[in-house]
């Protein structure tokens, strides 16, 4: 399409000129006019040839997505799903039978929609939490002692029974930590690192703060630390403790990591400050056990045209074990199979194929997303463009689009179809976690974005539930992804 | 500013025009050339011109919206003031004790604030709820009694002690209760107008669904009818009944009306499909009685050069009686004053004053708009513009503005500002119920106006709690009010 403007452009400045000279043969007064006109006809259409967005092919996606867009808020028919899928599994951490319960009841929710429904096998890590998780500082001359809010993050190993007590040492960066040399040595480390507020892409603050969950154990134990305690990634000041995965390192010492809740993490920190010092007796029987088979499911439109080229919708199926997951990614998993759904319904035959695929294990290693791109089956399929959804379920403003620069020209002509429905923005970017192993393989990574300032309430804590979920905003997603799969199917990239 | 715009056009033209004139004087070849390119950079130049959107006075006002931005996410002040107004309140109905604690407990608050605040007298009505709310299918073969989720609506008259029982009938419009004609006599009408779910803004599916629980009961007196029930104002299934005003015909009698909640509306339809005839019994014992003084809660940061020239925020300080009226409209007066405070902590002192009105008894008739744009301290004053937040505390995303097309280019300019925090658009439009009645003393209305997909979950039902605010939704509201009475304060319009 870009080269279909630069021919434009082209004929305008041509017609331009060529007016331009042919009329040298009329009258001077009259030709100086008309040779200034022309030109300023073509400045003047320059300009809107360059900005027209690539307009819809015709009226043709206009009504399908009208059509699409009315379908889908008629009814609640992605929270429904939701719904069902959440009393079926409840939480669905990798490898536990809620996330089992969740494979068979999508693969077979599927199936009753009509669509060609499969399972691909992954094999997942398999860690549980245990049933004893406690911080406790049990010596102060104020209070002793007090529980804090905790949770254990993913793959911590426990502590022995008895629990780990050691003074805490606070530190609100690596470089303070750092700084703090020898005196972290027998000590539990408390990284206090609080999101930043001031930004409008809280991804943006969560971004800064998550290394600290992801590689404070590894650089605290490089130090001689006996345990680390991480204030939860969350931009509320609330009694909830966050989880997510710890990365220990190969090379040092695997040491227990947890995360608290903000309201305590401001509670220890004042507590420090009045406290020469402050011990904590750290509980986790949390544990590792063998690898267990599980899947991921597949569910797709066939092509008409090129049954083997084909528009991926994705989410991840598997969640935490704090909650069942509404938002991370529920969400994602729901509106993929209800954007094939709406598609099915308004009659749509697609040239290319359109497929859902709910990802297991994203949360533990992402094996789900690495394993469909390595699987033979790929080997004769070519992923055209790929759409991941897991910011949570909220209101869709964006949507992130990878590829070349001419690609996101052709993506971005879309903006007008999507405006309805909500999307005020297409900007390069793109990818996800679950599709970022398709890039070697020439696919367009997208992601459907949406607003962010309410998902770090819940993400990965025990508030992500049905409750935190509105039916509109989750099925205007269901929405966009089926517009946009739509016309990349008939269209191509 | 548009007339700069006009000039440069203008200049443009005039420029390219010459150059091209001049250069007659040139060797044809060159000449040609030259009175090509000059027409045609003006040509590339207009649109650019014409849409660049009046760039901010200076970098002043972009650094200072940064500042205010980065100062309101910091905290979580507009969610503490409402936590703060809704612990001392409770719900605040127009004329009620609540009501008046919510006025001594803002006003103490702006004083405290180091504002200037004071009240201003406001006569209002005083309706009661009572004890009493029941619906119940007295005579089915299927399920007697079922008791109907229910609720007066505002305004409503009660029924007698053993309630008014009679038979039901369903209208889903005005057209098919005038077609019922002589049916509707004795009868209990049940207006069953469902809010049409497929527009994405849901203003719209109010604003057609609406006037039944407006003037239903009115329309359904006049051929007869003893009460009426309404379907409840909200795109939710749930057991929540939504009220709301009531008017009353003073030509016709009144009868008692009362909304049920969608899920029992959902229920009496299908029960009325199956049932010749289907009685209820509706027990109110809301009555109303003598008006009450109340007030505006007034504060404000007085201009240094032209005090008497205001921008005024404003909101509704009552609320309906069945939760404490977070979103409607708690939101509304937190953000004004959470606007006063960022620009006094930001150390501005505008030109022209910035005021906050927390408006009484906007629920029952607006007499707090009325009033306040009645009194005699507007005499020697002159309101500049006011911007209303009366939508819910939910995400902002435009800025709907009044006034005339040049007000709306210049205030259209204020996008590059309001971008940061999150608007989206900025669009002819404006007003609101509170600011209506400045409209004839050449004040410029404007409406903040949030994403609308929540609002009628909670609206004026019982979920409208403090758990469904976003402290930061709420905090960009503010923000976003603060900079544009800032920028307002200084410009003038």
């Amino acid at each position: 399409m870009p080269r279909a403007r630069i021919m434009c452009s082209i004929f305008a400045i041509s017609l331009a000129w060529t007016i331009g000279k042919r009329n040298r043969t009329i009258a001077p007064r009259q030709k100086n006019k008309i040779a200034f006109i022309a030109p300023l006809i073509a400045g003047l259409l320059l300009p809107v040839l360059w900005s027209s967005q690539n307009p819809p092919r015709n009226q043709k996606y206009q009504e399908l997505a009208e059509k699409i867009r009315s379908a889908g808020l008629r009814h609640e028919k992605a929270f429904k799903l939701l719904e069902g899928l959440i009393k079926t599994s409840g939480p669905r951490l990798t490898g536990s039978p809620g996330a089992a319960a969740a494979v068979e009841f999508m693969r077979k929710h599927m199936q009753e929609l009509g669509l060609e429904a499969w399972l691909e096998p992954v094999t997942v890590q398999h860690w549980v939490r245990g049933d004893t998780e406690e911080a406790s500082i049990i010596q102060s001359s104020e209070r002793s002692p007090y529980f804090l809010s905790v949770t254990a993050l993913g793959w911590s190993i426990a502590t022995p029974a008895p629990g780990i007590s050691a003074q805490v040492v606070e530190a609100a960066s690596f470089d303070e930590l750092r700084r703090l040399g020898e005196k972290v040595k027998g000590k539990i480390v408390f990284f206090n690192k609080a999101m930043d507020r001031t930004y409008l892409d809280t991804f943006q603050a969560y971004g800064e703060a998550v290394p600290y969950r992801g590689r404070g154990a590894a650089e605290a134990s490089k130090q001689g630390a006996v345990a680390v305690l991480v204030r939860s990634m969350t931009l509320r000041i609330d009694d909830d403790p966050h989880t997510g995965m710890v990365q220990y390192d190969p090379k040092v010492a695997k040491i227990p990591a947890a995360a608290i809740s903000t309201l305590d993490a401001d509670f220890l920190s004042d507590f420090l400050q009045k406290n020469d010092s402050v011990v904590i007796n750290l509980k986790l029987s949390c544990r590792e056990l063998p690898p267990v088979a599980s899947a991921n499911v597949v569910g797709e439109i066939q092509g008409t045209e090129w049954p083997n080229q084909i528009i991926l919708l994705g989410g991840h199926l598997d969640s935490w074990d704090l909650a069942t997951g509404a938002h991370d990614d529920g969400a994602g998993c729901v509106q993929a199979i209800e954007a094939l759904r709406l598609i099915k319904e308004s009659g749509l035959k697609p040239k290319r194929s359109i497929r859902a695929v709910l990802f297991m294990n994203e949360e533990f290693s992402v094996t789900g997303g690495r394993d469909y791109a390595r699987s033979g089956r790929r080997k004769k399929e070519k992923h055209i463009a790929a759409i991941e959804s897991d910011r949570g379920g909220f209101l869709p403003v964006g949507l992130s689009v990878g590829g070349s620069p001419e690609t996101f020209l052709k993506l971005q002509g879309l903006q007008d179809l999507l405006k309805p429905p909500g999307i005020v923005w297409v900007r390069p970017g793109g990818g996800g976690a679950d599709i970022g192993p398709l890039a070697g393989q020439g696919t367009v990574l997208m992601s459907l974005v949406p607003d962010s300032q309410r998902y770090f309430d819940v993400h990965h804590s025990a508030q992500d539930i049905l409750a935190s979920v509105n039916p509109r905003e989750l099925e205007l997603r269901a929405i966009i992804m089926a517009i946009v799969a739509y016309v990349l199917a008939e269209e191509g990239l």
